[in-house]
C-alpha cells in the first residue's frame, strides 16, 4: 500500500458541511474559510535518517525545514502568516539549537512568519531528530490555488529549474557512509558529516537541495492566474500526476522546454531525465493556466523574481506523455516518484 | 537546560507588530486575532518509547494523541474546529492503522472536530512511532483564556480527579520490559504488550491514562469566568507554577482539598502526594476565578458534566505553600515535574 493509498484509506474524510473546513485531505494545504478571509494551513514532518542525513548542518536544516512547508504555502497562493515547530531532540545542544534557530528565524523573518507555538521533547533513546512544522498562510476569500482546477487546453508551467537537488542527492548518497545511504534518504536535505567541502560540482549545486527557497512572490501573483498549482517535491511526474488526479485531465510535457540546469545537462541523458522528472526536494512550482494568459504569467514570473517556463499543455486524454524534440513519446515507466511505502 | 529554558531562549520571539499573533510562545494555545473571531492552535508530538511505550494499544492511542491537544483547547476555552496529523510511521501496517484512526476520529467526531489534513512519511530505519497533531478552536473574540490573568484573592479550582494516570503508569512501568522502564518514559500514554488484562487495580484506573476526556465543554462555560487557565499535562504543581510565573502571583493549596479517586487515596502517603501532586497526564483543567464567581464555576461544571473543587487561593507572596488541614506546610521540594530536559 503506497503512502497516498494509505491517507486516503484511513485519513480522508469529506469536511463536515457548514464547518470551517473549505478544504481538506488532498492538498498542498488545507484552507479554513473564515469568511472576509482564508486561511491556508499545511503540515510537513522531517525524520533523521529518512529526510535529511544525521549530522545535518543545523543552520541549513533550520532553513529548510520552514522552506518546505513555505512552499506548500506558495503553492496555494498564501501570504505566509505564522509557524509553529514540534522538535523532538536527541540531546539539548545549545550550539545546534543557536544554528538550528537561526537559519530558521532568518527565512521565517525574510517572509514575515512568526513563530507563534510549538512543543519541544526529548526523542526516545537514540531515536531520531524529529522536526515537524505547521505553517499558516492567508488569502482573500475564494483565491486560494488549489491542485484542482486544470482545465483542457491549458498550459503547463515550471518556476525556476528543476533537478539539481536530486543530482545534489545523488552526489551525497554516494559519498556518505554505507549505513546511511542504506537509509532510503530519498528526499534528503543537506550535508552530512565531513561533506562540507571538496567536490567543486557538487558545491556548485548542492544550494539547491540545503537552501530551497520557497516560490512564496510568485505564488501570491498567480492568484486569479493560474487554474491549479502545485510545488514539487515529490518530482515532476509525481506531481503533475496530482494534479491531473484532481483536475480529472491528462497533460503533454515537452522534455526540451524543461528548466535545467548546465550542470544537470552535462550529466549522463540517463541522470539527467531521472533527476529532472522524478528527482524531487526542487520546491517550484508547477502551475496551469489559460493560453490567453501567457504574457501574465510572464509578468508574474518577472515581478517576483523568478523565471517561469511553459513545458507542456493540459489533454483531455488521461495519463501523461512525455515528448521528445522531434514530437516523440519518451518511455518514462521506470521513473517512479518518490513513495514513502512504495512496496 | 530544561525544556522550558531552552524554548525560551531559543524560540520565543514577541509575535510582530501588526501581525495575526495575538499571543505567541507560552501559553497552551497560540491566538491568531482575525477581527471577528480568534483562532487558538496547538500542536504536540508524541514519540514512541517516551510518550508511550512501544507496543501500545493503537485505539487508545489514537484517542489519547487528539485528547492532549483538545486539552490544549479547552484551557484556552476555545471550541475545537479541526486538526492536522502528521504520522511518521516504522511501517504501514493496516491493522494498526484502522484502530488507530478509529480511536481518533471516533474522539474528533465527538467533538466536531475535522480532520483537515497532514503528513504520513516512514520512520528512519527502526526509528520510532511519531505522532504529530496540530489543533485549531475558536473563540469569540477577546474571550480565550490564558495563563496569564491570576489575581491576588482569586479561588483556585480544578476539575476531575488528579493522580490515577500517574498511579497507572507507575504500575505499568514496573510491569513492563526493563528495556523500556528504563526509557524515562515518564509521561507515558497507554499499555505496553501483554497487558491488556490481569491486574485489577490497574485496569480500574488505567483509564485515566489511556483514555483522558479533555475537558472542552467546561472550558467553553468558564470564558468570562476564570481569570487564568491551563491543562494539567506536567503534574498538578508545575501547571500551577506556570499559572503563577505568567500571572505574576503567588498560591496556596490546601492538600486535603485536592480532588483524588479512592485507589489514589489507598496508596502510601508518599505514592498519593507525588502521583497527585506532580504525576501528570490528568488532562484536567487548573483555573483561577473571582471568589464572587464560585457559584457561576460550580454551575458551570454542573453543565458540563464534571465536578469541579476548589483547592486553594491566588496569594501575593510569590512562590507555593501545600499546607494539610490543619494549616501547616507540607514539603513538597522532592516533587519535581516533568522536564524533558532536566539535567
Amino acid at each position: 500500500m503506497g503512502e497516498f493509498e494509505l491517507i486516503a484509506r484511513y485519513f480522508t474524510r469529506p469536511p463536515a458541511a457548514g464547518g470551517m473546513v473549505a478544504r481538506g485531505v488532498g492538498d498542498d494545504c488545507a484552507v479554513l474559510d473564515l469568511g472576509d478571509r482564508w486561511l491556508a494551513l499545511t503540515t510537513d514532518m522531517l525524520v533523521e535518517g529518512r529526510h535529511f542525513f544525521a549530522g545535518a548542518e543545523p543552520e541549513a536544516l533550520g532553513h529548510k525545514a520552514l522552506a518546505v512547508n513555505l512552499s506548500d504555502l506558495a503553492a496555494a497562493g498564501a501570504a505566509p502568516r505564522c509557524f509553529f515547530l514540534a522538535l523532538a531532540l536527541p540531546q539539548a545542544d545549545e550550539v545546534w539549537l543557536a544554528a538550528f534557530s537561526r537559519g530558521m528565524l532568518a527565512l521565517a523573518d525574510a517572509h514575515g512568519c512568526t513563530l507563534a507555538g510549538g512543543d519541544t521533547t526529548r526523542s526516545s533513546a537514540g531515536g531520531p531528530l524529529t522536526i515537524c512544522i505547521t505553517a499558516v498562510g492567508e488569502t482573500p476569500p475564494g483565491a486560494a490555488l488549489s491542485r484542482a482546477g486544470a482545465l483542457v487546453g491549458d498550459d503547463l508551467w515550471v518556476s525556476g529549474e528543476v533537478g539539481d537537488a536530486a543530482l545534489a542527492l545523488e552526489r551525497l548518497r554516494s559519498a556518505v557512509a554505507p549505513a546511511q545511504a542504506g537509509a532510503q534518504c530519498l528526499c534528503s536535505t543537506t550535508l552530512g558529516p565531513g561533506l562540507r567541502r571538496g567536490d567543486g560540482a557538487l558545491d556548485a549545486i548542492r544550494q539547491r537541495l540545503d537552501r530551497p527557497e520557497p516560490r512564496v512572490a510568485l505564488g501570491l501573483r498567480l492568484r486569479g492566474l493560474a487554474s491549479s498549482c502545485i510545488d514539487v517535491s515529490d518530482g515532476l511526474l509525481g506531481d503533475l500526476g496530482h494534479i491531473r488526479e484532481r483536475s480529472g485531465v491528462g497533460a503533454e510535457l515537452l522534455w526540451s522546454a524543461v528548466p535545467r540546469s548546465p550542470t544537470l545537462r552535462a550529466q549522463p541523458p540517463e541522470v539527467e531525465q531521472r533527476c529532472a522528472l522524478a528527482g524531487g526536494d526542487d520546491y517550484e512550482v508547477l502551475f496551469t493556466a489559460a493560453p490567453a494568459q501567457r504574457d501574465a504569467v510572464q509578468t508574474a514570473g518577472a515581478a517576483a523574481g523568478v523565471a517561469v517556463k511553459r513545458i507542456g499543455r493540459i489533454t483531455a486524454e488521461p495519463g501523461c506523455r512525455v515528448l521528445d524534440a522531434d514530437g516523440r513519446m519518451i518511455d518514462t515507466a521506470g521513473l517512479a516518484s518518490f513513495d514513502h511505502f512504495a512496496p
